[in-house]
């Protein structure tokens, strides 16, 4: 029996004479020099290889690059900022679609407290826009210069205000998708509640780009607050800062918007390389925390309010000393150490890093005995976990021995990542907490995964792209994927 | 050519065997005594049919029924308390998978400030139990003694602290779930942060048990309000509701944990039907809302600044009168005149309820428009649009005119639905905000549902049961659905 006959495919000079077509040539990018910023990622730990690069203009434009590249039988990768930590946006073959021209602010509701932007807006442009609006859009990461609010909601990424207001996933209020056929999802809703059948976008956000592609999204915004107060406080250990933290949230309640770790060896590694920083506390300390406590009522006075608490705190012993900002350039200051804890790792050599949870009562557990085992794995190396104490997500960070060869410590990521992730699972913890699997941890969430959890996202993945043809290799292995997972 | 020969289904009498083998025969209940229960919903609109309502008193237990039901070809129809509003849990034929003995609290982590429950619990008892370790549990509405936390979650149901809260969607952290195959998902993360691939509890969360069976969930507490002051205030409109509301958000920030929207008809039938409930205010007004100020802070002074707020709100002409609970036992019978308003309703003959939302700004607009539209269809309807102003969503519900004949009025329901559905669609708002699809809306959704999301929503129940074997003809129509969806 003979196949029916099908169209033939369009050759790949085909394809892109198509979308220069319908783009422009000035956006279909194909010269190695314009394509190789799309091929590299944040921390150059791969090089993909793509056909070319496209800027779509507008969602029209982008469903009509889906639509040709599945005629053609070519892979799409979707990209932002380009600013993920997990190798997601990284092409492999196909061509990269870049949302960066679709960078507006569309409107914003004062009244209903949403604001719609397209998925290229970068994420200080919609902070930005609902500030001047009087109002607070509270996602945030030390990457919002250059980070794009599609990419934000495809990994579901979740960063400094997490604690007070939820991950990306829970600021969305409606979005627009193309699908893998290209046909477009228009779920712009501006509601609160909407329980008009399965909740799609929930199933979008966080499917890094392997799903569909976020063209545009309706945001929650918030009352600005009118009061910020930032602390630094020294403690003991991992251990206290928990102690502090329940203790805070029981104290502050919702007037705590973050709650951040420092260890000793980052707030050292960030004051010997970040220009412009400055030891905020006289003596040294067994563990760090930096805490913000925030809230837009009028007569609220959050400085008064943590003082009164670290007070209390330093004379039950949990906090061995501690400072406010006096002014938001102190807060800006403060913050600053925490933020430029990843960078400064940078300058010491080679990192292998982890983004792990757990619930919040075996945190200090995990810090204590992942730390142990990773330490007595290789000698000298230095453990540098900070984060989202809040959360229950530590970026659990390995730089190198002193003196190591670079290429031969992260040769040991995989050892590491089964020393770490086997200690998180039996925590009942997450091997990807805020910043997704992409490629770096598609091999370990099919290690680690509960294989009915993997069956369930596989029906999804053949349901919404049967041909595997948005991000192929990304987030659940496919037998068809070409790609090895870890760098 | 010959289809591949099957294994013969087991009828249904092998089927009911198998059952009472397993679950005992205490627990599979045939008998039309024991199986009418299972087959009315609370509003009385439906009556189904069954061959059997199962007990089962564990996940293997339920997994088995799934499983033995799926082999006889037999529907399975899951219920919690069977509160529910759009006959979501009516059977036609098949089988009832009561969770009700499953209601076991299973533990409480303090520090992770998180409850791990059984899908049977009842909401009470698990607002009970966190209480009694001295934090909260936020989801609440005026069936919490019946209703069980599976069904809460599988409607994702609102009710009248999703303003400071969120959802019931937004307050689970894991989720245990069998699927339409017999196989046990096991997602009892206790994770404020977890991105290990495509979210699955919020695909299960709201997909009112067609995707799946929630058997137990992991949920989120908070810390328990030290403070709490409810006012209840007369004003003009619903124009001018708005307006306080969105002066007091941005006033009480997050101490605002509720904004409650009552017509003056439905005050009036309120204190006309239900016993014990008093008149809060000496005067009339065109329109009242009630208003919870909420905080754990231990400093923190709800009442005053409740006071404050409202004092300045009669000084600038938006409120014209107000009182304050003057203790818990005062608050508790303001918030009875909110939560009474639907049972107040059936005293007054039939009542076509509607439960929409739409963006914030254009609320007065909905109300003021669809009251016209209705009234002008009907001479003598009674309007008594009420609810959660804070999320957009009102219950806009029509009483029948004095003296009509109830069957007739209802008969009107279609009507009414164009007539109201038509007014949210034009504002960008939802058609089922927090009560769900369930029979009464599917074709509704059918209707005014973006054709592309009713085709992924097909394309995932047919991915997650492509027997169409779980709660078959509710949320989305599929070709297969046997039943009428209005009464």
């Amino acid at each position: 029996m003979t196949e029916p006959a099908l169209a033939p495919a369009p050759s790949a000079d085909t394809l892109l004479e198509a979308l220069r077509a319908r783009l422009g040539a000035a956006h279909v990018l194909t010269a190695p020099s314009d394509l190789d910023p799309y091929l590299v990622e944040s921390r150059k730990l791969y090089r993909g290889s793509a056909l070319a690069a496209v800027r779509p203009g507008s969602t029209e434009e982008v469903a009509f690059v889906v639509e040709a590249c599945a005629a053609a039988g070519v892979a799409v990768v979707a990209q932002g900022g380009n600013t993920g930590l997990v190798g997601g946006g990284v092409p492999h073959g196909g061509v990269v679609l870049s949302l960066a021209r679709m960078n507006r602010i569309v409107s914003l509701d004062p009244v209903n407290a949403s604001i719609v932007v397209e998925a290229g807006a970068i994420l200080a442009d919609v902070q930005d826009a609902a500030d001047a609006a009087g109002l607070l859009f509270p996602l945030s990461y030390a990457s919002r210069g250059s980070a794009r609010i599609g990419g934000a909601l495809a990994c579901n990424s979740g960063g400094i205000a997490v604690l007070a207001y939820g991950n990306a996933r829970d600021l969305v209020l409606g979005l627009e998708v193309v699908l893998a056929d290209g046909r477009v999802w228009n779920g712009l809703k501006a509601l609160r509640k909407n329980n008009a059948g399965y909740d799609l976008k929930h199933l979008f956000v966080g499917s890094e780009g392997t799903l569909g592609i976020i063209t545009m999204a309706v945001l929650k915004l918030f009352p600005k607050p009118a009061s910020r107060t930032v602390g630094f406080v020294g403690l003991p250990s991992v251990r206290v800062a928990l102690d502090l933290f329940a203790r805070l949230r029981k104290r502050a309640d919702r007037d705590l918007t973050a709650f951040e770790f420092i260890p000793p060896v980052g707030l050292d590694m960030v004051l010997r390389h970040m220009p412009g920083t400055v030891r905020p506390l006289a003596g040294a300390h067994g563990a760090y925390a930096l805490i913000e406590l925030a809230s837009a009522r009028p007569d609220a006075d959050t400085r008064a309010e943590l003082e009164a608490a670290l007070s209390d705190a330093i004379e039950d012993g949990l906090v061995e000393d501690a400072t406010l900002g006096a002014s938001e350039a102190q807060n800006l200051g403060l913050w600053a150490l925490r933020e430029h804890l990843s960078d400064a790792q940078g300058y010491e050599g080679g990192s292998i890093k982890h983004d792990v949870s757990v619930p919040l009562s075996r945190l200090a557990d995990f810090v204590e005995q992942a730390s142990a085992a990773c330490e007595a794995a290789m000698p000298g190396l230095r453990v540098c976990a900070f984060g989202h104490v809040g959360d229950g997500n530590m970026h659990f960070n390995l730089s190198q021995p002193v003196g190591m060869d670079k290429a031969a410590f992260l040769g040991a990521w995989a050892d590491f990542n089964r020393i770490v992730h086997d200690i998180v699972t039996a925590m009942d913890g997450s091997i990807a907490a805020e910043h997704g699997v992409g490629l770096i941890k598609r091999d370990e969430l099919q290690h680690y995964g509960d294989p009915v959890a993997l069956d369930l996202m596989r029906a999804i993945k053949a349901g919404l792209d049967p041909q595997d043809r948005l991000n192929p290799g990304k987030v659940v292995a496919l037998s068809s994927d070409p790609q090895p997972a870890l760098p």
